[in-house]
């Protein structure tokens, strides 16, 4: 008792008072509270909580960052998987049945976020996530004794004999790493990366037939259609898909099996395949064991793949916003050339300004992306020996960016791109002034009786038609039928 | 109405739903709505919410991340510091006192975190930070409304010709960055930093006179002592504070008085020198106005170079954390020199197993910190024209790194720091068998004799002692006079 | 002559003299000079160099980084790769083959690296590579104007006209960028990490049989064997080459055939198809033509990909040899498991020291693999409408990084990992030291027994042996025929 | 002899055949050989260079990157000037008077550059750069024996005992990474920085009374002047400067006196205070000796936060230059309010196209200095115990980002800002077309007029004038007497 009143009287006199006010903490609604013991000896957890003497120990050595920065749900849910397939398997290979059935139904509840309440630890914790899997034990022992008409504390359930059968937090965290990065990258990023590669694709369709100038080093260059440039942008986004998938296979490889250091000792013979297809199961995902159980806890690579997977859809995505929110600059004074769907009112005192704020999240949500990389990048190459101890980290940091580039994605798609609309007369009209058209007449006149008329109009603010004319090179018919900047966007036969 | 409705809905096909359930979400428990209007029209807000129509369209605009990704608290309480101070000066330019009386308290309310539920937006929307800008002004001008005795969203007080009177949000939000950074910094970074400095020396201290095997390229070189060695971690943290507040004058600028574009557009002349000053008195803190406005809003270099003065911090303490962690490795077949606190039980199989985890937490958060400085980096890179448009997302990032540094620093001092112990035996033992200490004996011997001693020993795995003995190159008398580590330490007189 | 002259008497003044005195610049022996004309005019020009106008202006304009900063080697050979398929597919659209055959050997002589000294232009020019796209043009119509009996700068063979023909700086650069990408990742790359697979493979099965202590969390853990530990960096690398591998695709994908905006202006109907069948056989590398030109040019996200791939292998190298340098530390003070070759003198002072240079060298590069890739995906988030300008830059890290990685793992395989022994002894010493084992008597005395041994072991620095005799939990037979480390490395039966 | 044979033959079958043929390699046409030795043996060493027996070793060790990767010049002077410094105070101390002179010109040979062949040493080396302070030397010892009548080889004066008296790599190399980069920064970013922050400064004033758009968010703002738009930019490199300053004082230190671990063993008191004076006055820069040597050999913090500033200055000009590429896009279809020189011919097929190519090169070199960061930081954050060896690496980046930060900016300031002009006429139409002028009818007709005859205007594509004109909300001359943007740029009295 005296460890939380301490605890509550010295987060008084500091900001964590607010966090505590803000979100239900334990801290302050928790009025009652029991023993729980682990090898370190008894300590107070509060009442209304499932989680035990470790988890309890955690809270306290590892007071950084505050409920932001908890394990984020995915990680959760998917020990709630991992361990009911454990149980599973166990059952098989001796774990009392009814034991073995509560703990699935426990778990099953953690997979469905119901037990998110329980989970209060934060990613700043050491770094083999030894503590997570000791609080999703803790938890589901405890809610697997209480079916079974048990109290919370007593270990009828135990949370390592029998929750964490044949598994090391070393093998098991790995794999909810994989586990929950797969799950969030394919229910959650893909459809969404799909999406915005399909609306895109109607929209290079939708504008196939308007004709633009291009612009190159920023400046005005020969013509393409704005389908075309659409075309670059869905192109972009389908190979981003591609190359996200491409790094599946190795994410698909579960550590689980491994134990302790790679070796599986405390495991029976075939429990790793066993596991990795019964997650298979329960996800539809193509898990499988990983083919070397060393490499899968001494280092997260395939994390740093993934994430480099990630950082280039970031930049990809960078430049079509980028490239988007200066092709809506204006209304009067920027390029003009699409209209982006007004979704805010803009400014209080200028009318008419629209704001592309889409483009803004999603850039900065890019920008996270390639910071989040570098963060991975490091804790990837810092593995000592048997172990990588920057688990949380990275997986927090993948977990982040796949959760903010698939919602910025949707975001973007629903509210930006899908009503983008091209402002026909704008880009007809810089099309028409623009100055390189002169060079479909080179093959009429000579480059350098061309350049003497673009020199002209430049110098003269004149049409290149009108500089034509004046030079005396050839007639407003000929003119006429020489610049067509229609003929200028593609091949010719 | 139906807009809610609508997304309630179709958030529950999505694992917003757990969200939702997890944290108190306004979606579920709010009953009743009222309706809130702006320049787009009406629209339904929670009865019991004190945000306006702008705020509740990037709710609905800006699904990204969920509630984790919400502004951070610091820029909230930041706004009420800069309300209230604008209000302030508002009344010593015009501003009806008893309204401006009303926006002080309710500013303080948002600076003293009391209304934090009422501030529901996350970093991703646009990039200027508006629509954090409004959820301020609107929570503000209902509260100071309420205050007065008139009804929410009857606009008595009005968000923007009062709360935000002589504002922009292009100059509020860079303001609301520098407050929130500054303040993190010197409340919480700053402090806890120089407690880690102050147990550092203290250990460097504490140790001074344990002479111990020196190693460099991870082999073993001449020695030094434990107190030296702790000595460069205690200067690598004292120079890390040093290369904080360097950053911190162009910190202390802010850009308030700037409004739109820089200009200062609808304030009258002195209103960005009071206005700081306020802020100052406020915080006790030395703001000034900036410089010069454009490049205030137009560039976020101040965040990029305090941010950089964080990375070398976390260099800093990558390295001492990973010396600490590879110097107390063991117990058996480690390095084994330093004993860390045990905080929690290690494995459930290996008695004796202490795990470094808090350096792992450190590491981690530097790792973290590494990262956010590439994401404020790119963002700080890509500012356009009169302004930066990442605003948001280099903010979170700053005052995450200094959240996270702050609190791992204190976490680490309190929790394995301080409790850090010399391995006396183990040190004078590995000092003792080094091949190193040869090196005392060159100008006696010879540098070639000297050799042939350590080759010796180093062949027949014998002492070095042993070796000369047996190459009769010298007595036992003079190995020990000659081969004194405790020597070895210093420059000579 | 003027222009020259300036030149040489301002670099006097600074510390490009140096530079020129320490390499043979063209600027001191270069005795006469001839005219050569753009559309700017007139310019001198060395005149034993086949450069003409345009990149002389280069030199002048963009005095950065010195000669260091050349345009990388492989990109010029790329040129001359490209410029011979060019004039060769031009031949069957029309281009005079005694001049197409001209071009074709001047370009061979470009491939083949015959005519680098005239090649002077840096990296930091215009960003689309222009420049040097004209000097293999400028460079190239000289040399096989002088094969067919003409003059330096009488442009009997055109820059433009004839060698630069159907083609575009905006196609042929990003062209030679995937030319000179891929062919260094297959020639020089691959082949390197297959070796060190290879080496690492072969050092596993040779330490198959070494049974020694694992290291979790650096600190001491369940046993396994040298060569499981090995496997895993085994494993590191084999999928090091499978990610790499896996971008490639995507690297095969050459722009040639878009010419200035993607469009394909200026080329005929299966040009493109056409050229890239060309490289392809040129270099027996799967070259296509890449599936949308804008993409091609507006984008470099394949960059990025692979250098994410480069990225991954440069974390997973890092790890590899973090270990190998820890696990051969001492040679009396550190863990000694691992005896690395010794290649260069240690320390004047320090007789048997070996530092592991060949890790250092290695982990230095993977520093900057991956600071690199930092470089990269700024440029390559940062392209504008239809063309991205960081061309050279981006082009230039991809291939820093491959060279790097390629020549560093041939070192280190070679001066490394190939001559690693086992310290046999040292590790069969720790191994028995080891507490852990007493993991193995949990069945026979059950934990808290186990427990009770292994403390008393802890806490009087005795084995464990003696302890358990000590204790009487069983006898001197039963604690042999228990503790078997041989035994712990594998899953069960 | 044989091992040079032999690298010939293997060379011939690679890419290095090439480089030997580019630049005149030892390789070639060192026709004669002399034997030196070093503890390792003897070994042939090219008759016509300095070097010795461990730079040779080196050599044939690191074939890593070719001669690019050659350790940067800057380093090599600085070494020239230490040893000269050193051999100074050394007989103080009791070197023999003609041996130390003859050293000091040796060294000060090295200092100018004369020596610069006979460093041929890669960075990727040892990381503690032992191999090019034996280098220097081994240069160093054969050059000042010739000066005294010896020969090369024979060690008359010893490169360990005379040249290298009373240092050691570990202490030279960090020493002469401080005297690179703190000579670099002072003599060439510093003053290239201050150019360009004077010319923007002229710019500034020239054009302050341009009144002109502003944009936000890309999108049509409230009015300033082109002036005060440049005062951003000029505030911005005078921060930088700033910046990159603060950090000097600890650059400052040196680490000279420390010797192998830090402990100053083999020195006597005193001398790492004299040689760091001797090399103050050598350099006139105000280097001081560091106040604690474990830290200085220990990491490199000191060079993670210089870059850290040069990584701020990176984005600051990034910003500008983009900024400056946009303002100055067009000429026709953009926004076209700058003119900026033109130094090349644009494209061939397309007159009056000025590529804004020295923005271009400055943009990549930024993206460089970003990547450079974080090669530097993850160096930095990778010390182990009491030397930190990413030395090379971390020297290497620093040096880079020093050279091209200055030398970019010395060439966009000298071809680009220094010639850059305000398009007047552009200006003021894109500014009177402007909606947002509407802002200064408020007071007069209200908001919500004003916003009626913005969106009539914006409807119909009229002038504001015109709008309001029709809406008959005011009179021709009222307008004229309100919409006047040049009151628009500042706080009213």
């Amino acid at each position: 008792m005296g460890v939380v009143v301490r605890r509550l009287s010295r987060g008084s006199t500091t900001s964590q008072t607010v966090v505590s006010l803000r979100h239900a903490s334990w801290r302050l609604y928790s009025t009652a509270f029991r023993e729980e013991r682990d090898t370190f000896g008894p300590i107070h957890v509060p009442a209304d909580k499932l989680w035990g003497a470790q988890t309890q120990r955690s809270l306290q050595n590892f007071e950084i960052g505050g409920e932001r920065e908890q394990m984020p749900e995915p990680i959760i849910r998917a020990f709630g998987i991992l361990k009911k397939c454990a149980a599973k398997v166990n059952m098989e290979y001796g774990l009392d049945p009814s034991i073995g059935k509560a703990i699935m139904q426990a778990a099953q509840e953690v997979a469905e976020g119901k037990l998110n309440d329980h989970f209060p630890l934060v990613v700043w914790q050491t770094g083999s996530g030894t503590q997570s899997n000791m609080n999703a034990n803790e938890v589901i022992a405890n809610r697997a004794a209480e079916i079974l008409g048990h109290k919370r504390g007593e270990k009828f359930v135990h949370p390592n004999d029998h929750v964490n059968r044949s598994q090391s937090s070393n093998d098991t965290f790995p794999t909810v790493m994989h586990i929950a990065a797969a799950t969030e990258i394919n229910s959650r990023l893909i459809p969404n990366l799909r999406n915005l590669h399909t609306t895109l694709l109607s929209k290079s369709t939708e504008f196939k037939d308007i004709v633009k100038i291009g612009r190159t080093h920023t400046q005005d260059a020969t013509p393409l259609t704005l389908g075309q440039e659409f075309s670059g942008y869905t192109t972009q986004v389908k190979y981003g898909i591609d190359r996200i998938m491409c790094t599946l296979p190795r994410m698909y490889q579960l550590a689980q099996g491994g134990t302790a250091v790679g070796t599986g000792l405390n495991t029976k013979k075939g429990f790793d395949v066993k596991i990795a297809a019964a997650v298979a199961e329960e996800t539809t995902l193509p898990f499988v064991t990983a083919e070397n159980k060393f490499e899968a806890l001494a280092a997260h690579d395939s994390f740093v793949e993934s994430s480099g997977a990630l950082n280039t859809v970031a930049t990809s995505l960078m430049k079509i916003a980028n490239d988007i929110r200066l092709l809506g600059s204006g209304p009067r004074c920027g390029l003009g050339e699409l209209i982006l769907p007004e979704n805010e009112p803009g400014s209080s005192i200028m009318p008419g300004k629209v704001n592309p704020t889409q483009c803004e999240a999603l850039t900065m949500v890019c920008a996270q992306v390639m910071g989040n990389h570098v963060a991975i990048t490091v804790g990837g190459s810092n593995g000592h020996f048997e172990l990588n101890v920057f688990k949380p980290m990275i997986a927090s940091n993948l977990i982040h960016s796949v959760r903010l580039l698939g919602d910025a994605s949707a975001s973007f798609e629903k509210n930006c791109v899908r009503g983008i609309q091209a402002n026909r007369e704008r880009i007809s009209k810089l099309l028409h002034e623009s100055l390189m058209l002169v060079t479909s007449l080179n093959p009429k006149i000579g480059y350098d009786n061309a350049a003497a008329v673009a020199k002209l109009a430049h110098k003269e603010g004149s049409t290149l038609k009108e500089s034509a004319l004046k030079l005396r090179v050839l007639t407003s018919e000929e003119f006429d039928s020489l610049v067509v900047p229609e003929k200028m966007i593609g091949p010719s036969d």
